[in-house]
């Protein structure tokens, strides 16, 4: 395990969902695998890791992704009329992911990548060894197409080292990861990590120019709203100097809510905060 | 009842969720009541009604709405946590709302409007009466943000003439509706009938300048979300010729949602494609 | 509509869930026609109705059910290898149900009857007309194999006398109807209808000779538990002399829950507590 | 780890769930401490573990449990309306548990006991190390009511040795496990383990003389549901000789539920049918 300082910028690669890296060699087996982890030191329970996502770049042109709707997305009726094809495979380029097969109707899509961390976190709570196919509290799985360049992540940290890990790029992601995944691709990635001495929080938590965002993984969607809704009342309360009443009121009118995923065992709903509204 | 021909544009009022009018006067009991039934010559059941919302311009300055999250929307070890406070009164003009009160660490929150309908649709399927507090396949009480102006809304044909109804207008609304209220304003509004017929559609369908958008009504939200995708399916099989391949694979990275409402008897998810996207 | 008295008994008949009578007669369309309703003289909102199921006894032969289980009740990766076959037809005499076709390697099925009313109820919340497809707090479509003969059963009146209605006679039906159906019969029956003044209560309450039960309609599972559960916390403390401590205390180590069905739009659970261990 | 063959009985003591043995000293940390795990010889991924709950005895007189339903039971509303109470305490004898505090209107309650295992399962899926708060396919913290002395359990085997464990006692325990908690304590128990060589099942299972059961263990209740209901199908086909279809008849109208537990992280359903409607 590689150990890393408070404030390293660690530069790597992220392997593909199915394992196979940037020549398309399979180097280790399929199931999300991820780069790391990494300890970082002085990271201790009860502290908060800081992750910045300097770059996700993808380092490959061979994407590929589901090319029908998981059964549990549409209505129990409609699951006997969904496609049953392979997966749809994507030419992806600096700029653009265009749709190379399979053959419909829709002929070739061309749609400009936003690549993406599928993937992150830390040890979870407990001492628990979770698949990278979930997500909870330490993050993991949560293939939220918010997770871009230029955004800082907030993990809890349970163990000592937090062990970060990351992986299952995406080049670019629907809203729900509904067919199961997004373009998956293996990607150059670069991240700064630092610690938050004597900080606890509940769920991730993250920041970019313009939003703040309370993460919240579990099944059903409902559920994954009232954590994600829960954080941010105590993160307006915790750090923006608000009463409950406060952050009550901040959020009625101004809250915004994005669909992570709604196909991993632990869904994702994000509550946002422009941060225009925030005080001070 | 009024009788309108298809291709009539209505210039009325609503008031607001509570029944008081542009003079700030009770007019009829609360309990979100709505302006109509409108019934639509030549409407009948099979065919789609289209509503153009051509204008919604609040005509007092007085709004109001809850100044609580409300308790299915947080963890539900958070609910003693909640503030058990009066409404938040809002004063709007033109352009802002700005909070009045109730006085907490927020200080004072100036936010742009945003007008829009929370309420509105046409009768119910089987002959029902269903209360404007909740919604389903006719519409209703959908409390999403974005039926505001400029958007068009389709909604299924269950009776002879429709009967078009619309009301409970916001000021501003945020993602969920999660304090049980936009900000609660009676409006002055505009809105363009006409039939389609021999279209039978599913649930609602709504599109503007950018976006279509499928609307799925039910408690939970997952459901609310099998039912606004698998609609969204269906349409762009039906009118924009895609096979059922092409339909999934167009979704797979180009879908969006957004969350109506989280607190009705029945959510709100909207299935949106840019029209970018959309084939032809 | 029939109007009867505070005390009334009522010797009736009711069609099947698709309008047929003893004879296999179509008396009225299909869709869960119901015998009804009765205007009972002195029901006002704010009281109870009583109403205690005298007799419920098939008056014909032929039963029918769904073959397969619901789409909704299985793993969504499951629904396509669900038969598709058409409805099943029972031989019913005064005893037994014998399954007559479709024909599978179950061969012929033999099963005691236990004849029982899926939906009964009284008129609606805020003056709706509610479909008998579901159920809410009136009653209506709750499809729970525990109301048969000798249950007394309570609901909450919402409108001037009360609007009693029952129908959907079942001559067996399995936990959570997931099939859709009980076996779905013609019946001969008798209940007779009282007035409990100035008792409100928020859900439907039942009672045999060994339990009291409190029955919560809605989606998904979870809600409908919630609602029965709270309704049987406040019984006790209304009824039966607890506190709120002691109320929980008892539910603790002492409830028992029946899922009634998971296949209409609202699905049933019900709360239930043994007599043996009431206060006084 | 102690190494066991096929066909042993294992005669031993569990703790209760806060690591309190049979004088009521801690012996280990609280948070559902476990007895084992046994490394069963011979069972491999794709094998079935077999466990006969041969003895379940309570060693100590000292039960306690939780004094108010959880909060996820009610109605959100209603959250603000259960008792803040500690722990009530139980004094458990040979045959029965009598309530011995806290004091509150309902006064003494004397339950018979009917002592079962909480948690218990094997090694969890790809690898992972899950808390014994929860459950999935491999078992675990399931809180059902049913798992009592005279119940043969089946789970999936998913590690060399399958790894079993078990602990978490109850003494009694109501439907849905609402507080909580049952009336926790220590026991003495005896199991005997047994492998089906290539034999896979997808949740546990479970029979006694008179029922065979399917678990489903997942958030929400209709997901558990579910499952349940898919893992009976499918055993109904593989060990009973029916088909597709005879498999749903079967269902139809015989089919039982009962809810373990809906407090865990995973809920726990569990779908049943009387061994007189099995054919053969």
């Amino acid at each position: 395990m590689l150990h890393v300082s408070d404030g390293d910028t660690i530069i790597t690669t992220t392997v593909d969902a199915w394992g196979f890296d940037h020549r398309r060699e399979q180097v280790t087996p399929r199931g999300n695998p991820q780069t790391g982890p990494f300890y970082v030191e002085g990271a201790e329970p009860g502290d908060t890791l800081v992750v910045e996502l300097d770059e996700i770049r993808p380092n490959r042109r061979y994407g590929f992704c589901g090319s029908s709707v998981a059964p549990n997305v549409v209505d129990p009726e409609y699951v006997r009329e969904l496609p049953q094809a392979d997966i749809a495979e994507w030419d992806v380029d600096a700029g653009t992911a265009t749709l190379a097969g399979p053959e419909s109707k829709l002929g070739q899509l061309v749609s400009p990548i936003d690549p993406m961390i599928g993937c992150f976190g830390v040890a979870a709570k407990r001492g628990q060894a979770i698949s990278t196919a979930t997500s909870a509290e330490h993050g993991g799985n949560m293939d939220y197409r918010g997770f871009v360049r230029g955004t800082t992540v907030y993990f809890p940290v349970f163990e000592p080292g937090s062990l970060f890990f990351l992986g299952d790029g995406h080049a670019v992601q629907g809203d729900g990861e509904i067919v199961g995944s997004g373009i998956e691709i293996s990607m150059d990635v670069q991240v700064t990590l630092r610690v938050l001495k004597d900080k606890a929080i509940g769920w991730p938590r993250a920041e970019n120019d313009d939003w703040i965002m309370a993460v919240g993984n579990a099944r059903p969607l409902d559920q994954a709203t009232q954590h994600a809704t829960t954080e941010m009342l105590r993160w307006l309360e915790q750090d923006y100097g608000l009463d409950s009443l406060g952050a009550n009121l901040l959020l009625a009118q101004c809250v915004r809510y994005d669909l992570g995923n709604i196909f991993d065992p632990a869904y994702t709903m994000v509550c946002k905060v422009n941060k225009q509204w925030l005080p001070g």
